[in-house]
């Protein structure tokens, strides 16, 4: 019988979810609304439209299957645990709630969604740590033992795996490496300190990174049209396309903060490969070229010329969804 | 019958070497000099002299035994090659020797060895992934899965466990912590570059902090009765027992430099522990009050008063063969 897997991303918008074989095929996919269930008295509400959403999904395929799990890539979510712990953006405290302690943030999803499905193994970690294990079953990184894995989006998510396995750490949470500081006492970031590096490389770091060069530079740029708020990394990638001179330098700099920070990283773990995933990534060669250059740059020099940087090969929009089930495949084997 | 291991541990100036069994005690041990042997062409001659010490040593027990296996820990060494790979400090070129191709430097000491003790397996690895392993197996680490090993000597060295297992990364020479840039066009390192952490945090780092700020400070030291060439780290522990200004600051400097880039290294491997190693270690509370402090101050909330900052358990003379024999040991399980 086909056996199939679910996997689940968890953003702070929408909730996307399919059924996936081992070879990261689609067979089918739906999404419900996160956005809907923003306080943490919607989060029991939250879980029964999700099972009954992927209920829904698992009824509507017209031949027997086995399902072997589920995999969920979320915020903050620990695979130790099960629980996604303190998220930022999901299921909040009312405004004037009291008792604001953020021990009552602690969701045990995988329990939960397992309940709903017969006791089926459910696995759960974060989105970059899922993307980094569908990297590993079905993209650029099969075959890899050591590899680094930097997802940007929004912010910059990392996972990193040596000796063939995913480096959780001991509680968890490890592969922060949009945390580490890049310039002390720099940009302020999410996460209440200054200067980590996803404050300078990330779709809204670059976009940061374009309004202090339109303070700096002169040059003529159309992106000095647009007002931030309506401001994406994307116009910065097609102004480059063009050979706008400040979206030039966005990404020479951007590359320069990412290629030093990664430089540095290398000595740690010495991977084979760098994988870029995610919006930025597919700005191609303006990305790619300033990022290989000033690796390679800072690189000591016992690891220089070795380390590959490579497109992620699960780019597409269902790459989420894949590396989430990616969870339950590679535990597999 | 009772089973050994012998441990070999090559520095610059001597190879000490011991006999060891699983608990870590030591039935027998000896030294040989490494800097009598500084040529590419002494490589031979040291094998063959070497050999011959361990098994006078090896031949010398009272007792019937079973020789499980040999560890090295020595400069440079790639446990997946076997190799001790262009070593800065052994078996160097002639000063008027022509053909100084580095590719000529690559040292099958694993094979060397193990030749002469009819094919027993030889493991090798650098000293510092030695002393990780040594911590793991006789020392404080015993039982932890994801720790880091930070062993400061004249250098910085280090080794970083995952999942129960050594990073070796890629090509074997992973855990290169002293390398990463912590001030951008600072110190010049050893390696070339410049602002390596190691040119801070090591005996010859503090030793240059205590110069530099001899030069900034205007309190009054006995530290400024030593000339450079005889100074020592030692000296810095000594004077700031007695409460010297300048050699307060040295710690104090020291460990906001360490504890910047322990809180850098912790978001991405997430360990439960830190272990410092070494004749720094051994200055106490002056290294470790300030670098849990600056780790603390520095460390994303994620990680925040999590990660235990501790002495290593294998402190003491025989360490290094200790740490070299453990990677027989850990084989065994």
């Amino acid at each position: 019988m086909k056996k199939l897997a679910i996997g689940i991303d968890i953003g702070g918008i929408n909730t996307a979810f399919g059924m996936v074989d081992e070879q990261g095929e689609l067979y089918a996919e739906s999404v419900i609304s996160t956005r809907k269930y923003p306080l943490l008295e919607d989060y029991t509400a939250y879980v029964a439209d999700l099972c009954n959403a992927l209920h829904t999904m698992a009824e509507s395929l017209s031949f027997e299957y086995e399902l072997v799990g589920i995999g969920i890539g979320a915020p903050n979510a620990n695979i130790h645990s099960g629980l996604i712990e303190k998220p930022a953006n999901l299921w909040k405290f009312r405004p004037d709630e009291e008792n604001r302690d953020e021990n009552r943030r602690l969701f045990p999803l995988a329990t939960d969604i397992s309940k709903s499905f017969n006791g089926v193994k459910v696995l759960i970690t974060n989105d970059a740590n899922a993307a980094t294990i569908g990297e590993m079953v079905y993209g650029n990184a099969k075959g890899m033992k050591d590899f680094v894995m930097i997802t940007l989006g929004t912010g910059l998510g990392s996972g990193f795996v040596a000796n063939g396995e995913m480096i959780y750490g001991h509680d968890g949470f490890a592969g922060e490496f949009g945390h580490v500081i890049v310039e002390r006492g720099g940009r302020e970031c999410g996460c209440g300190r200054k200067g980590c590096l996803e404050a300078y490389v990330s779709a809204t770091g670059i976009k940061r990174t374009a309004f202090a060069l339109m303070a700096t530079m002169n040059h003529k740029s159309k992106l000095r049209d647009v007002p931030f708020a309506d401001f994406d990394s994307a116009m910065i990638s097609a102004a480059a396309d063009e050979g706008d001179p400040i979206a030039k330098e966005c990404f020479r700099y951007t590359g320069e903060m990412l290629g030093r920070a990664l430089a540095d990283v290398v000595t740690v773990t010495s991977p084979e490969a760098i994988f870029l995933f995610g919006g930025l990534a597919k700005a191609g060669k303006h990305i790619f070229e300033p990022t290989q250059h000033y690796m390679e740059e800072n690189m000591m020099y016992a690891f220089k010329n070795k380390v590959k940087l490579l497109p992620s090969g699960i780019q597409g929009k269902n790459a989420a969804i894949l590396g989430a089930s990616a969870l339950i495949w590679q535990q597999q084997k």
